[in-house]
């Protein structure tokens, strides 16, 4: 056993410094299979103070360290790299629920805490914690401040930045930034607490946070809508914004490439529509009770929409059980990607204007390099968020496809930086995309970011590999 | 005329170098005649790339710059010190409205654009913008983001900082950051944005911004409502919001003293009460439409708040006009204050949860201390946020008051310390609680902001003597 290990160990028991190759193999590869590294060791604080001592050891060492949660990332932002040298952080057995005020409308949790468990807390307290995404089950807050999660209730209640108020952060030398307050207002100083939510771990170590609390809406409605084409859901978008406001909970787009792709997979999802239309869009109203009023408004909404030539048909869901079919459909698009075929991605974010102009534009763009590629895109219209997907021609073979991909991402891309979009509306940068930061950012942000992460991290060895291009200058 | 002069009117223009004493009076003293300072020079650029210029001639002659916007700062965060060596940088010429996107609800402005001409473009294109604060009139949305601004919606569309999508910043050398998208998702960096947020200026010159614009609400209710006192108002504050959701645009709480005080100088304040309460709450509900149904659901509220003992009296107002007398009350008390004589101010925030413990406390040790002091305190409950004054006891000599004064702060900031409150709510650090921050901040957390100065600002020159104390490390 090296020193390095044998001091985690002394402070963690060696119970919580995994180095077997059998204890590592949850930890060394992400979740969708894409990315495979070395550890020198897993390690398991129980605590901040086991943290904080674990980086106080690392740092003298010169240890690499990457900090982990639920191992959920969509870019490969938790996995180490090849060379064995870094120690995985897993926050997992930091899971205490450390405060719930009702009054305030705040919790304070530790960072390992699974999301899932945040919301049903403040469900038992009577409120309402809003982030909801795929992997709620199994990602911890931690992970969702490192990597600013989003979701399916962005549309009102904002990213994890927005539902955040305090952080306790451990730095790269051990130490501690208390900054675990409950305020909604506080204008005493620069933003840290801004500066660590969606750093990806390479600028300090989340172990706690306070979040706010939402009152909990009893009533929801919702809709399946055929439209056009993305300007018609974007049209209808504002309609349903004017009339509805703040209800407005969600309003997803997909279009019918996306759907039949979803009726070809998935075996339970019904399309609640007549034919399968050209596009789609899931509308979902929430509100504090009186569910009648609530479908009246949605329906009157739909109407306008009709009547501006924006709708051709639509479904409101009767009940709850008729609203979960609809989420399936939404919710079936990845899982049926999956069983496609291997698509090339793209989370791509642009102003909300822009959208329909850009899905025309980018699929002209990617089938002029790749005739009869199929873009299958869908996502979260109302944030600028679309998942714009590429799958292979019908037939074609998988690794030809591959071997053009990463050109149909640079057009991708391309035309998100014409219209000032975002490479990574939410998933982050991680391995997935940071080679690709020195062409989307500009050289003063990226020189900024540069030196910030050289203030906090001089040595470079938080999360190393992920979000920071390495630098070129100097 | 010296060698930075002769520079700065060569890119200007010598129309827009103010030198002499009458031109530059009304930019040294704040507009509460608390501070006094004297400048080398005001400067009005008339575009970013002026601004820029003025950074790099700065910079190279070691002038200290003061950005000034509206010049309506609370805590003299925009004048200059005495010494007669500073710029003053003028943003009000940069006023234009760059854009309106009314199908992605985004405006882009110049940093010097007065908050009320945002307002008023965002209505005219059928949406809008919900910062709102006394000084709307003439403050800018600059000075705004530099103070990151609260006022009386934040219960519902959060501070300036949750209000703005991108930042143009000159930075201290003279380089220009673009940060001016309009991206509602965004996971590609650190958050450079929310750094200049809240920065008063000590980071860089903001000189354009993309901001957030919201489906405007048709519908108002309003209620002017008598309770016990704070801790009655924040268990109505929660049935309110149970029962409202998002509707709750406004709950702004007032103690019988403060009543008191209104009506004895505010000629046409009248209470909508049929005597004057231990405290009172101001209600507002907004809603897209349906005015009925808005009304209806602060009664209902309002009855359950009756049954449980926490609702003494209330007055709805049934038009706008009685509304308007509601908030005529709300808004006199600052200069009900000014007119009772000089009081000790405090802008403090706290876990919602701990203000009515939080104001019975300080209270009482204020008084031991004082023996007479009258608390008037008011302010918005639902974020936290108080404004809690000392006026002196009836008859007291202003000089005496003024002389024990320091130590009512430390009483009343002792005790906000303890529920780990902020002694900033709204009204930002300034040159009126710089030399606080020592006691109040601690030293991890002002080492970093110390490190961070330094980095975007290593010669110290822009807005010195604010925010920041004197480092007192190495």
């Amino acid at each position: 056993m090296d020193d390095l290990i044998a001091e985690l160990a002394g402070v963690l028991g060696e119970a919580n410094v995994l180095v077997s190759e059998q204890d590592q193999a949850p930890f060394i590869t992400d979740w969708l299979g894409k990315y495979r590294g070395a550890a020198r060791a897993v390690v398991r604080p129980g605590s901040t103070a086991d943290v904080a001592a674990v980086m106080r050891i690392c740092a003298r060492h010169k240890a690499p360290v990457v900090p982990q949660g639920g191992n959920t990332s969509m870019s490969g932002g938790a996995t180490p790299d090849a060379s064995g040298q870094a120690i995985i952080l897993s926050l997992t057995r930091l899971n205490s629920i450390r405060n719930i005020d009702a009054v305030g409308n705040t919790i304070t949790v530790d960072a390992g805490v699974v999301l899932a468990k945040v919301q049903q807390a403040a469900g038992a307290a009577g409120r309402f914690f809003p982030l909801s995404l795929g992997a709620e089950g199994s990602c911890t807050i931690g992970g969702n401040l490192a990597a600013n999660a989003g979701g399916v209730a962005v549309l009102r209640y904002g990213t994890m930045r927005e539902l955040t108020l305090g952080l306790e952060v451990v730095l790269a030398d051990g130490r501690v930034w208390d900054g675990l307050t409950a305020l909604r207002k506080d204008n005493t100083g620069y933003a840290l607490r801004d500066l660590f939510i969606g750093s990806e771990g390479t600028l300090g170590v989340i172990t706690g946070a306070v979040l706010k609390l939402f009152a909990r809406p009893h009533a929801r409605a919702s809709a399946f809508v055929a439209v056009r084409d993305a300007a018609a859901a974007l049209a209808l978008l504002a309609t349903v914004r004017d009339r509805c406001g703040d209800r407005l909970t969600a309003f997803e787009f997909m279009t019918g490439e996306c759907l039949a792709l979803i009726l070809r997979h998935i075996g339970d999802a019904r399309l609640p529509l007549a034919a399968t239309p050209p596009a789609a869009v899931l509308i979902e109203l929430s509100d504090q009770d009186d569910e009648p009023e609530l479908r009246e408004r949605l329906e009157a909404a739909l109407a306008e929409g009709i009547e501006a030539g924006l709708v051709l048909d639509a479904a409101i869901a009767q009940d709850g059980t008729q609203a979960k079919a609809f989420w399936r459909i939404r919710e079936g698009v990845s899982e049926a990607l999956v069983r496609e075929g291997k698509a090339a991605k793209h989370d791509v974010s642009m102003p909300v204007s822009a959208m329909a102009e850009f899905v025309a534009v980018a699929d002209a763009a990617v089938r002029r390099v790749a005739p009869g590629v199929r873009p299958i895109v869908f996502g979260h219209l109302g944030d600028g968020n679309l998942h714009y997907n590429l799958l292979p021609a019908e037939g074609q073979d998988p690794a030809a496809f591959a071997a053009i991909a990463p050109e149909l991402t640079r057009i991708v891309h391309d035309e998100i930086g014409r219209r000032r979009g975002s490479i990574s509306a939410e998933h982050g940068i991680g391995q997935l995309r940071v080679d690709e930061m020195p062409l989307r950012k500009a050289p003063l942000e990226l020189e900024l970011m540069h030196q910030l992460k050289h203030l906090l991290d001089p040595a470079g060895l938080l999360n190393p590999g992920k979000l920071m291009p390495a630098a070129t200058k100097n």
